[in-house]
């Protein structure tokens, strides 16, 4: 994001950036307003900085036996520096759930990894190389190309409608995501604990990330009419959050805050939070700007 | 930057983030604080992501007959979308300079690009071949390589020593730098009319510059005992700032704004300012921080 024009509390109409690709005149007003979540104005424009369509862009996917083998593979590929444009991990649960619901065929219901490379040919062909070195340690599949766009579309649907799949995996019931970001050398630690919760919490959660950025969800699924399940999907998902702040991470890696994780953000940020109640009175004095979300005020 | 430990005008001592790649929870202090020049809090310190060193770096010279070819041939790059790990920009004057203060042989007192590639062995070949093929298109030189570390260093060395390269073209003198940065498909326009702008001024002032991020400065040499000489130095330096901020650009890329540029972050910022005005106010009220700095607040 190169700039914003804002709508401010007291009805100015304000920019934040121009069309440079950097600058350091004045605070950085942009990212102040990017996550704020409208809480300190209405962002009505927004400047973009585009990229080129890569040369070759080649999708794969790569099924483990175990979680921790999957996620082991993300964190050495990061470690390693391979410059792989996407990395998406799906656990058993949430594999089992797009296969059913995205009709994926030729898949097993196993923790799976879904990867894109983008470059020049020769870029692409040799990202994939130095990918399937690592997956092979790891004990994964053999590399399911989809080098055709229409393939790669198809996959990509299958992994975009993930949140519709899992919530098919139990008609009738609730869902709601968890968003946890941890360092990448904790990932493979805080998946796995987390796996356990889950079994011992007795509720269905499929796990899906943007596992080469530390980031990953639950679909934590329950059922409103029984009493006290809601209770249970929200401890559920605070240990989450407070396991991934424990780890050096945030509870929210791009959901945001809302009105659901107040808590936790103190938890998370401590003082820090009295500096955005600042920002926050300073910019929107009658807390007219989306009221109650992102920032507790008392 | 991952995150940051500040101390606050009141004395509390926060951290703005922890060591995940991404978060989304509450503001965005860290960005805050990164160019605010301690005006809001001073930063004790640093979280940074490290990256790996590169399996293989290729640095090469190449020198054109025209400052605009020189140029052309970064847009042409950055809209191509060859991923180059830095390219810079030094002018005939500047060239004149580091030949002789450096001691670099072998080159032409002519506009020059200064390039460096990083990747795999391959992709560095392919980026190198591709850069190349644009050079030629605007008549540039045969690459001259620095393959190895030692010959790598003596030329950024050289780069790195600029400033004080365009110091030693006029002994005694007193010189200060602009930070220009504009969007990519503007950059020829701005450094062509900046070079006859320093024409008409009668000043020296070599340019070089960051133009991958369409970012350049010059070092205006003037003599502080000759009445009226600092004004026009000033007035050169004014024009650059006005130019880059009515081509969508900033007066700024990376120097930031202290006390001298006070006057031109409003002509860029406009109401803008009066936001950033509110902030200081708010995490500073007795303005204690670096006082007079960054923003005007009166």
């Amino acid at each position: 994001v190169l700039g914003l024009t804002v709508v401010t509390a007291d009805g100015r109409i304000i920019k934040t950036g121009g069309r440079a690709r950097k600058s350091s005149a004045g605070y950085d007003l942009t990212r102040l307003f990017i996550g704020a979540e409208g809480t300190l104005g209405i962002i009505t424009e927004i400047a973009l900085r585009l990229y080129g369509v890569p040369e070759a862009i080649a999708a794969a996917v790569c099924q483990f036996d175990s979680l921790e083998n999957a996620v082991n593979t993300v964190i050495v590929a990061m470690q390693t520096g391979i410059p792989v444009a996407r990395i998406e991990l799906l656990d058993d649960v949430q594999m089992d759930a797009c296969i059913r619901y995205s009709k994926l065929e030729g898949f097993a219901v196993a923790p799976t990894l879904f990867f894109e490379f983008h470059g020049s040919a020769g870029a692409v062909d040799e990202q994939a190389a130095a990918m399937q070195a690592i997956t092979a340690e790891f004990g994964g599949s053999a590399f399911q190309w989809a080098t055709q766009a229409e393939d790669r579309t198809r996959l990509w649907k299958a992994r975009h409608a993930a949140y519709y799949a899992a919530l098919a995996l139990k008609p009738g019931m609730t869902g709601f995501a968890t968003d946890a970001c941890v360092p990448i050398s904790r990932l493979a630690q805080c998946i796995m604990e987390t796996k356990a919760d889950i079994a011992k919490s007795g509720l269905t959660a499929p796990i899906l990330g943007h596992v080469g950025d530390g980031n990953f969800h639950l679909v934590i699924l329950f059922d409103n009419t029984i009493s006290g399940e809601r209770a249970r999907a929200e401890a559920l998902a605070t240990s989450v959050s407070l396991r991934a702040i424990a780890m050096g991470g945030t509870c929210t890696g791009e959901h945001g805050i809302g009105w659901h994780k107040l808590d936790v953000l103190v938890q998370e940020h401590g003082e820090a939070v009295d500096l955005m109640r600042s920002i926050k009175r300073a910019l929107d004095p009658h807390n007219i700007m989306n009221p109650g979300k992102t920032v507790p005020l008392d």
